[in-house]
């Protein structure tokens, strides 16, 4: 009775020995084989239970890249396809995880092992309930608006008192921004507590909508014990909050699960620590496979860095992650892709050839507060930028019309940002 | 009133501009700076919040050991000690990791990042419960054994039936085991439900105890959603249980930390998928690092490979890494070190040789499933084979000796295994 419904996963894996022999030994230890084999491990234990390898497609010979007890001067390089049956894991994230990405990586016949793609049944992602909200319900929230959506981070990350923090909600909400985040950093510290953010940015938000008309979401960063995690959502949603902030990498793949449970609002997904198990190519998790898991979990908004950015991830790089965003995973809504790091009015150009598409949620943090003539222009001089990008009309000829109709938000963003790019 | 309790916290770094400029702009971005400087960002904030790059110690040129959207071709090699105000993060886990393992991972000046030691101040430490049990109470409930504790892993790994997995521990609990653990891949599947194996496995140890008066502590892995770990806990205790095992690395530290507050019996912390942030020499956090942190969060006993282990770490790694587990953490109980992986009877002479202590939990799978005169024999091997480590007696003469009196159990293991070694 061999469960139907399997798990494949492909692997990038470097071996001293045979790769279809380092590929037998993965899904052998990552089901039902030991090291040794056991007297328990019958037939039908293998035949129910036994992870099978699909394919080995040999990629070459070179040094190994990883360190080991061996050593071995060759390796030979492989792509593996492994098939797991779901009946090891159920639709478990946890046990999941343990089984494609877990010991794996310490295999001393293996000097690489990154999972570089994972396709689910049906049946598991039907388990998982996905965004709540996604990038559908994020605009419905903000009045429907179709562009992209503007956001920033509040900055300094760190050390604001709350004065200081009032004031830079009240510059940015008068500023009629779609979004405003919580820098990671910031969660909930004796010098300004949570509660007091929620309290202070809910009535600054509230009070410019009188004034502009125009809806601003608010992510406020619950990351923290898991204890008090409901409790500080509760609090987010009591005082009128519409988003809470997760670090996912952080707090655990489950840990977002648990939240998209009991969570009222949209569930901002930040990826801070994601990279030390994915910036070597040949360890680790392929972004395409975290959110894919981030996307079942719950991440109604997903970061992903930006095109142009402050961050190792090349453009390329960036919009294949984007893409794999917004490519459908069941039933599931679609996730905002949260582009963030370096963006300013020169990315929406950058980002539009790569990948025309508005349905992302741009943070501009310097973009925003650095602009000389403050964040209201930081905003406006974003959205003309990302009106010209659509418009395949340079951001240059943009900035001139308007200026020359009086507005000048475009050009001195222009003028102050070109030194960076 | 700046915080003097301070977080130090010391990378390896590889960057393309000078080091003391790359470690001003990692300790800049995660605490008080960002990439622009904002008005916002005021002297008082600098001085309060900022992380200040303590020492910069130049490591020579190479090639960069990661990728990055500027691919240098050479870069400087550094080791960069910075420190964060506690305030910044109180002594909360999640935004710790945010701080000091964040998004400095990606930063695209850095060619390799990697937090290689930590040093928290007393309050951190004394802010978290640690280990409830540690060694020194799973010694008690093991009715106070002083050896090194002998356990094993049920195999394989998945699959069995109800009948086969009571033999298998049946088999275990009568050989007079001190510590059986679910693997990792075993936490709650339909066709072997935690609630089956917890009644069948509480029953076959209470029922062998009776017999050999020698109790068995079985570590019933609670992996999984959070939002159940509560409940699968209390199955556990409820049913006379006597240890739940969490899967950190996929959980996440917080969701330790979660389950130390209710936790009634010792926590067996497993690592599988730590390894994709720790393998690579320059990415991701070391393992001494992750340990007191898992240690803080709870884990009662920690897993750390094995000598003459199948995972990729050399045997002095792992002797450095058990030393850094038996290393105090202010007031904290010390964890037992799990030693695991290719744990037979040849490691412990290994081991001793390497490390003189017995304050180990040795779990060694093969080792005792595959002993051609079944698990008791297994057992008994092992423990001789650590007897005579401790006497510095060589195992071949302490194998014949017993043989003389009868017992080819450790001479029919070193048979077995000596293949292998």
């Amino acid at each position: 009775m061999r469960d139907s419904r399997r798990i494949t996963a492909t692997y990038y894996i470097e071996s001293d020995i045979d790769p279809e022999q380092a590929a037998a030994q993965l899904a052998g230890e990552q089901s039902s084989g030991t090291f040794i084999s056991v007297p328990q491990e019958s037939d039908r234990i293998r035949e129910r239970h036994g992870a099978e390898v699909l394919h080995v497609k040999r990629l070459g010979e070179g040094a190994p890249s990883l360190p080991s007890r061996s050593r071995p001067e060759r390796i030979t390089r492989a792509e593996v396809t492994i098939e797991f049956p779901m009946e090891n894991m159920g639709p478990d994230l946890a046990t999941t995880l343990t089984s494609v990405a877990g010991n794996l990586f310490e295999l001393s016949h293996l000097f690489a092992c990154r999972l570089e793609s994972l396709t689910l049944p049906e049946e598991y992602i039907a388990a998982h309930a996905g965004p709540a909200f996604g990038m559908v319900g994020t605009r419905e929230l903000l009045g429907g608006a179709q562009d992209v959506l503007v956001g920033t981070i509040v900055k300094p990350n760190v050390g604001l008192d709350e004065n200081e923090f009032r004031s830079v909600v009240r510059d940015l909400a008068r500023a009629s921004i779609d979004f405003i985040k919580d820098d990671e950093l910031m969660t909930d510290p004796a010098y300004l507590p949570l509660e007091t953010r929620v309290r202070i940015a809910t009535e600054e938000i509230l009070a410019a909508e009188q004034i502009t008309g125009h809806p601003t979401m608010y992510a406020f960063n619950i990351t923290g014990d898991i204890a008090g995690l409901e409790r500080r959502h509760n609090l987010v949603v009591e005082a009128g909050g519409r988003c809470v902030m997760l670090t996912i990498p952080v707090m655990g793949l489950p840990a977002l699960e648990y939240l998209r449970g009991f969570a009222q609002v949209p569930i901002h997904g930040h990826r801070g620590g994601l990279a030390a198990s994915m910036r070597h190519p040949g360890l680790g998790i392929a972004y395409g496979v975290w959110q894919q898991l981030a996307r079942l979990a719950g991440a109604d908004h997903v970061h992903v860095s930006g095109l142009g950015s402050k961050f190792y991830e090349r453009d390329d790089e960036v919009t294949s992650n984007i893409r794999s965003l917004l490519t459908p995973l069941g039933n599931t809504l679609l996730p905002a892709p949260a582009l963030s790091s370096g963006q300013n009015v020169f990315t929406p150009e950058l980002t539009w050839k790569a990948l025309p598409t508005t349905d992302l949620l741009m943070l501009a943090g310097g973009g925003i507060a650095a602009h000389p003539d403050g964040p209201g222009a930081g905003v406006r001089s974003l959205r003309q930028s990302w009106a010209a990008a659509v418009a395949n009309f340079p951001i240059r000829d943009s900035a001139r019309e308007s200026a020359a109709r009086g507005d000048r938000a475009l050009e001195h963003a222009v003028r102050a940002f070109e030194v960076k790019n």
